[in-house]
């Protein structure tokens, strides 16, 4: 659209001109014309330059503070009174003005979205400006509201899909980059499937996508995922006679949508999706990243850690080419990986993020795999080594809970193996 | 969709399972797998008969409380330092996790309609039970973010609509009765609009809807507009020739919605609509029935007030068909029911709801039309008489505002005219 | 639209000026400019008075012939040396004008449409102007390549479709009358389906429809069918519990698409989406009128053939709700009836119309039903009888070709048993 | 799809079996099953290695010949008597069989792609097979009458088109090359257009598509219209200030469609389109390359054409990089252009196609571009000149058929200016 400001010329509309809209919007005026105000009030903050915009910010953050007598006073009777009724009286007085003012600036079009892209930018200054945490938390809680599971609308992304949605796959894959239109294509194969959740107060606006590959037995390596091949009708073979599903890539699309919980809803439909459309599927398994794996590795490094010797020999180049060396370092580091991936979750034993996502969502840890990615981020948080998840429908609640409740690490037979002592002390595990 | 309960013939599940399911949600098996428990509730739900769902009701609406001694010390903190921190972290302790539980029970498949559904059985229990308030209150609370301007669709209506779209006009239109599909086929010609707020959580089901005549000059009678007329043709004539629109009924269609508004943004964006379809449109007005009129001049009947032999008379039946009655009743009715509506709003005074409905979106009062609607109704509540608002783009939010703060009800120079002493006096313009 | 002729209120264009735009269409001006002068063509067609509008028609019919000189060279070639460029030579230089015209007529938006109406509005009037069955011929032949089965696109008309559509099917249902909107209901409930052919250039208008019952057990008779019912989960178990769909009306929709065959293919492709959606289907059936059946018979009454008093009998009104009666007359006429239905083709035996398109379709004669349906028109045309005719995946080639090749009436046993000379002799069946 | 053939590993099927495929679609079995048998020789013939469909193609030209004695029956008829009774019956009997296979193939799901598939591969052996070009007669007029106007879809590609019919734009440019998703991405900024015919039967297929520039007066070079620019909002400025369209390239995407015309009709209602989009517009102008010039010119070299040294001085690299040579040719090469473009066509005198396209529906030559295409193809054919044919409503219809009728070259006051004798004479302007 074009920004009308910029089309006649005029000087950019002001701070001043944002905050007093801002006001209007919660005033008698944003009754009669709300919509109207919130159109203003977004076309003037587009308007603004940097330093007024985060000035706007502040001033959302701070302005709209809920009354404090009529608060002082739901308070003191609550605390008289414990009822019910006064809770609730309590809640609605503490109900700060500022979500009111952002539900309102979310009547105009594309209000949505201006949303989502202020809280995107207000997080990178929480700290140097803490108040507007607060700001952040409003947002997050209408967010919440707003993308409820029962507002998304899951859909399956294809070639025919918009350029215009495509190229932002392209844009937000946050796992395995996609290198262009070409490499987009073969993400999208027959064999192959990519779904998305989307708002549709954001049309064409994935929220979050997962990229699947149809394959025979359990994928343990990323290379043959990503290979480029051309032949469809090979790949509508391969979907035909596949059994297992493996969920390769999830990526948040969102930043400003940070914190409001999609994948685990993603996950779980794109599996009924596939069941239905395969039903020859036997097992739905993720091929995910070891994040934090190197790092822990270090940390734990010296006398009565891993020795120094081997981390320094990890850290040149090139010695997965060499077989002998790879083949050398495998049962250490897949049993360390496992050790690494198995402890208690506790404050001082923080969880890998990958493992808390999946084990959150009650998938089990199914594999550890040496050299399952030799791409460059990989073998820099990992080693190269990959995990498979397993998601097996009849045990995800009884996972969840164990891990929720217990911090149990459900895990597969082959993985309990991995942590038994063996003949050769590896100095680790504790 | 079939029930599978039903279906498969077991005992209908329990209260007890509803219980237990609403309790699961709010725990770590709802986050594993909250939408599936979402709809199993759902389900149990529609299984029970009406007393074990009232029942479940009241459970929801009691069980659920804020964590007493958090919300106590949030309170009191907040009692010690008002600062922004300490308001945010008592609306936060305060928040109802009863609210909780309805954003969860919302992820399942029709979710929304489910709980609108409720909102709108429990309404009719507040005498009775008055602890559903405090339910109906989050409904409410939670409808209101939900149902945001900004994720509304407004969506014209046609002869092209499904007919699942427009059985629901039929059922739901509240002001002029549509007499079946004939009818509805007249209300949608080349020279009426209907427009309709959707939401995509409801596919198929308008929130509200407004009926609009495209006519040449102000349309102060109802019959004219009802007409039935199949010439398609001359229609489109007419529409092509028409200066003014008619906004001659609007419909809420979803009593668990009740309290958020719609009917402000509707009418609003469809004359832009209109205005952009037909550049040649001059006048937005309504033609609107007077609910409160009868009820209030029989109030004022007495020694000092209407005299009680012209309301006996009015009682009867056809007195309108006689031209030279109508005649005598039509200066001083015109005149009392132009003071019924200009009378400033008080406590005492309740304005007539209509009225307040559009001098609160900023239209003003326009016109009073004897006899401009003899049907049943219309007769029973206000003799006949019918008024136009009109809503001028250049001066609702002034209108809106002198109403909202210094409750003046504008008006037109013609309904002033009708409040002026007259000759004969009427007897009661105080 | 408006018609511009109309709106500007000048005189309606003449027959003159129809003339000269068909002969400019073929002509440079419409190689410039088709489209457009086609559109006007087409307005102007619609703006002549009926006698007008034939002469047109019958201008269309004759001005436009093939160039004789050209014509009769090419004849001459061919016989001389019957080649197959020759002729293929004789083949283009044969090819009337007049079809040109009509496909540059079909360029206009609604063309398609236009030249549907015109063939049916001249079908009226072979008798007396033989010369517009060439016109015929042509359109004939034009729709019949237009509307090949690649171009048709079936859709499922449920309660979701749009008004405009659905008013069409109570129009155009010819077997078992619509009465409005309820009953029209009931026809699209979860048990029952109902598809349509469209075609790209008239949408929103079906070409043929037929409506389909999921039921158990051969359907016998229609009141049952027909019976309004309008709990929507009961149809939707006894949709679940079918094994036999009933094919139960078929309708053309398009006088002026007659002799273009579509229902042959419209009943093989609903087969196969029944089958997809309910796999549990095992029988595929209609449930027939039997129309030529009591005209036949009043043709064979007299001394040898069916005797006067009976046939005088059954003129007489509701004998059929006597039992005793009616089971007098069932064997007689149900053995009759089977004679009727499996003459052998010839000139002087007349195969029964519907016989002979599902007999040509394939489908096996199955079962006579006596007082399938007591509606009038069925009472009228065959005593009540209805027929079931079968559709069998593996046996409709064979049926086909039998019945093609040597006017095989393919039936089952039971029909087979009919056809048996039995104790008491009918004194028809030859 | 998969192919079964294939997928179940057995022999390809046979020639054998597709002929008699072929002669079952015309027999009973065709009619019973027609579209069943139809999808079956499709799936045979795309199994067939090149020959054996060589030997198919052969066979479909000359097994259905029309049946001789009848047609010469119907010829010795005509002879005697040519009434137009005679002449319709002769059209008939002439109608080759061939025709009907064709379109019994077309009944089968994607059997309208098979076809011009078919079509476009025979083309290749007309040489040494000429009985080919019968099928190929019959597949034109199958196709001209399938592809009418009225049945064609003008649809707009841009950025939320499918990147399933986006990367046919990037395969089927044949004017200017697309290079990659980025270039594609300008061409349809928000001061492009681009707009495309679509056949229902090929969903996703553009046949043809046309793609516009929106500029500020007669663009006379490409580059400008190429350059990349990522400013999304200076485009839509662009656009907003535009007086002129510029159709810069046109290019037909399906080679089978080949001689069925589409161009003439897509310029013209894209016209219409902009003009409602864009009423500012003012000029409607192509920006069009000249195929044939430097042919022309090289066969008029020597002593009584042009001099030979300056064409090998052309035949050099580079020399247009160098201002004062190429303001040296300037004033020669465009003479010779505009002369070359203005010969009175005649058999010796072949218009150039582009010329030929774009005079044919009605344009006029505009202008002579001196080095408007530097590219190499450009400076190939025509020294880098192009030239702009304008589209003017109002003499278009004057302008074609003075094309068509005398061959006059319609153009403009600034041609023909090029087009009078100068001071130093050209010595081939005649």
């Amino acid at each position: 659209m074009i920004n009308p400001d910029q089309a006649s010329g005029r000087a950019p509309a002001s701070f001043d001109a944002a905050r007093q809209l801002a006001v209007a919007l919660l005033s008698e005026r944003g009754e009669a014309s709300g919509a109207l105000i919130a159109r203003e009030l977004h076309q003037t903050i587009r308007a603004l330059d940097i330093d007024a915009r985060h000035g706007f910010q502040r001033f959302l953050a701070s302005a709209f503070q809920p009354d404090e007598t009529a608060l002082r006073a739901a308070a003191q009777r609550y605390l008289a009174d414990s009822t019910a009724v006064a809770a609730a009286a309590l809640a609605q007085a503490a109900d700060p003005p500022r979500q009111e003012v952002l539900r309102r600036m979310n009547m105009a079009p594309g209000g949505t979205a201006a949303l989502i892209a202020m809280r995107s930018e207000i997080a990178k200054r929480f700290g140097a400006e803490p108040e507007l945490k607060l700001l952040d938390a409003d947002l997050k809680h209408l967010f919440a509201s707003w993308f409820n599971r029962g507002f998304l609308e899951l859909r399956r992304i294809d070639w025919e899909a918009p350029a215009a949605v495509l190229e932002k796959l392209i844009a937000y894959e946050a796992v395995h980059e996609i290198k262009g239109w070409d490499d987009l294509r073969r993400r999208l194969a027959p064999d192959r499937r990519c779904f998305a959740f989307f708002h549709p107060a954001l049309p064409g606006e994935p929220l979050i996508f997962v990229e699947v590959a149809l394959v025979e037995g359990l994928a343990t390596a990323v290379p043959p995922l990503l290979l480029q091949d051309t032949d469809q009708d090979a790949a509508r073979m391969r979907a035909a006679r596949a059994d297992t599903a493996i969920f390769y890539s999830i990526s948040n699309c969102q930043d400003g949508l940070r914190g409001v919980s999609f994948g685990n809803f993603l996950i779980k439909q794109v599996v009924e999706e596939l069941q239905t459309e395969f039903p020859g599927l036997r097992r739905f398994s993720t091929l995910s990243p070891v994040p934090g794996f190197r790092r822990w590795l270090s940390q734990r490094s010296g006398p009565d850690g891993v020795d120094t010797a081997m981390l320094r020999e990890l850290d040149g180049e090139g010695w997965w080419h060499d077989r002998e060396t790879s083949e050398r370092f495998r049962p250490r580091l897949t049993r360390l990986c496992a050790a690494y991936l198995t402890r208690s979750p506790s404050r001082e034993n923080r969880i890998d993020p990958v493992a808390r996502f999946h084990l959150g969502n009650g998938a089990r840890l199914e594999r550890i795999n040496w050299l399952g990615n030799t791409a460059d981020r990989a073998m820099q948080e990992s080693f190269g080594i990959m995990v498979n998840y397993l998601y097996d429908h009849d045990s995800i609640e009884r996972n969840h809970e164990a891990f929720a409740h217990v911090g149990e690490i459900v895990r597969s037979p082959q993985v309990d193996a991995l942590l038994r002592p063996s003949l050769h002390n590896d100095g680790v595990i504790s």
